[in-house]
């Protein structure tokens, strides 16, 4: 048997500081989970005792998740990802447009250019499809700004698709002013616009509900917030307003087919229950770590530039900043050398080298895009693991100039 | 708290014979995924001692699975379901042949009319898109015949996908000769033909390796074979014969974005490995419990008319008959509230009224097609178990036959 490696870990110390790519399972969702990896093992589709425990289960999930997000049980549909909830979102809904009776070369999507991977990759197939898609500008902290909005938002426009909060820089855009200013644009036009929203970093720090937010659907991922991965939701106003993007058994409403994950789904629940019961009180506890963390980062490190906007207008728990001229690439690799663990950029957007996308279009400055640190906190995490994390950054930077010299 | 439905169900005997539509988690496939669900919980694709151990995990099992079925690694993708897979296997080899410059209206696929719902119903989509979707007969036992094959293959031919062990009747079809029957014609038209198996069904009963089948592609699923519900595995030959059919991150080599579910593809790899490792022993026993039961149930219902085909045409678990003249949805749920849980048709295709259609195509007989039960074994069920369901089947017809009298 091979020793893992939390074995060795835990011999030092580790400041784990990547919570946007991946939480810790929360031991109330494993302990929930727990009887359907064991005795409750019947397929959620099936008519018998064993099938109908897991429907059970499934839907009293369904009907959890529909209440924090205050929709209808059959608003939510199960996925298997995040991602795999933005491309159903996207795709699916324009290809209900396009079963409606009308071409995809007849459509305009909204998007910006710090997306997540999941919807920048489909900028391409969409374009193949035919569908214009129009990149709303955002301003230099990355928000999303009505002006911005306006420019591209057309009377061919069927769907507007953004983050809630930027899984790389942290910046939460104003949705409701979005919302509004789109719902405007929509009655001037007579159309309807599907609003779509990748909330996979949101749910441990702002609410999530479909009244206050009013978009049309809505991404989350259980991975992101306590829960295990393999899990997505996708909450959605109006089933009708999508068509499946796998094909297969009835499963989710006919929007999602493929066996149930049940233990999956169960957990999922219990992790986005837990997550939207506190977000307050985590915000504001993680939010003064993250403080202090900037001011220490700003005194031990004056030239680190921070990217995105701040206090409010930002995830609590997100660190991101540059340091023009080191390779930080590599620092990341050193920081995991030294008990810290953090990235460069969304995990989704790769390892290997390269700028950070989100970086480079909110600024345009290559320098600062080729030089991020992102560090994502925990509820967990203390102000000494930040003072740590950042002497271990002025360390690598200290050793670095040393080298240069 | 709601008191789980399994507490009641442990006082009654329960017969779980469902075996073909949700297996129960393994024991040692749970302790193997224990670490993952617990301090394990690094993003894969992060670069971090946290991500690197996921990482390690993930490949492990890919490589535990690549061996399995003798092919390299990279030929080893992880998917969120069987019928991910077989989405994922379809569509994504039509998109590269039509990404290489071929339009959708110049292929043809061939498949058989009692594929799993996850190929069925790609049916309408492909045929939207132009591709010509051709059904090649099968025999009153549901064998797909070389004469079958030779009747839709044309030159056009771009893909062939049927299932290696049928879903409902468990009639195993002779891959061997259908492969070599499809290569020749290949060869005669000089043209690739895509053969893609859904191996769902197979992995605890035959042999799965790409060598001994020939075959392009296969699809698998972990919970069909002790393993967690939520992965599946598509095995390909040539990745670059398949793209992605949804959208994001590089994760699996680019051909299935999104985060990797590493405690379910750790627990796939192990189910498939335990089930694969021991096929044969485990078909000889079960075989020796399912033709015991076949004997039984002539001798006690010698109404009853067996579905699909006989001795090793067929999965050693798989018993389906039909009792013209029975209401078997009904019979499905007495059964059920006399402890034994059976099916009449996949799970996948509804657990509604309607006919079969695996036995309709097959045989062309309505009365069967709507009077199907289908009894899955598991390795545990015992010639007792069987006796039991049966006389509780003929006590349902016993019953009815008084009520109608």
């Amino acid at each position: 048997m091979i020793l893992p490696m939390s074995f060795w870990m835990r011999k030092k110390r580790r400041v784990y500081l990547d919570h946007a790519a991946a939480t810790p399972l929360r031991k109330s969702v494993l302990r929930a989970m727990g009887p359907y990896l064991t005795t409750v093992f019947g397929n959620a589709s099936a008519i018998h005792a064993e099938g109908a425990e897991a429907r059970h289960a499934v839907e009293a999930a369904r009907t959890d998740i529909a209440r924090i997000l205050g929709v209808k049980p059959d608003s939510v549909v199960f996925t298997g990802s995040g991602t795999e909830s933005n491309n159903l979102a996207i795709l699916g809904h324009l290809e209900q447009v396009r079963a409606s009776g009308r071409s995809y070369s007849d459509m305009e999507v909204v998007t910006t250019a710090i997306e997540h991977p999941s919807i920048l990759a489909l900028i391409p197939v969409l374009t193949r499809l035919g569908v214009v898609v129009r990149e709303a500008a955002v301003n230099e902290v990355g928000v999303l700004t009505r002006a911005g909005l306006k420019e591209v938002l057309t009377d061919k426009t069927v769907l507007v698709a953004f983050a809630y909060a930027n899984s790389e820089i942290g910046t939460i855009q104003p949705v409701h002013q979005l919302v509004r200013f789109i719902r405007e644009h929509e009655d001037a036009c007579g159309t309807h616009i599907q609003i779509h929203l990748d909330a996979a970093q949101a749910p441990l720090y702002v609410p999530c509900t479909f009244q206050s937010l009013g978009v049309d659907s809505l991404a989350l991922d259980a991975g992101k917030c306590g829960g295990p991965k393999g899990v997505g939701v996708l909450a959605v106003r109006d089933r009708h307003s999508l068509h499946p993007i796998t094909h297969g058994g009835g499963q989710e409403g006919g929007l999602r087919p493929g066996t149930e994950n049940v233990a999956g789904i169960v957990g999922a629940a219990v992790a986005l229950k837990e997550a939207q019961a506190t977000y307050g009180v985590r915000a504001a506890s993680v939010s003064l770590v993250r403080e202090a963390a900037l001011s220490y980062l700003a005194s031990v490190l004056p030239e680190a530039v921070v990217n995105g906007a701040s206090g409010e207008a930002r995830l609590p728990n997100n660190i991101n900043f540059s340091l023009p001229g080191f390779d930080t690439e590599y620092a990341v690799v050193w920081l995991d050398t030294h008990g810290v663990s953090a990235s460069t950029k969304s995990a989704c957007a790769g390892a290997g080298g390269g700028i950070s996308q989100v970086v480079s279009r909110s600024t345009n400055d290559e320098a600062r895009a080729r030089s991020t640190i992102r560090l994502t906190l925990g509820e967990e995490t203390t102000q000494r693991d930040m003072e740590y994390a950042i002497d271990t950054v002025a360390a690598y930077c200290a050793k670095m100039r040393g080298l240069t010299k």
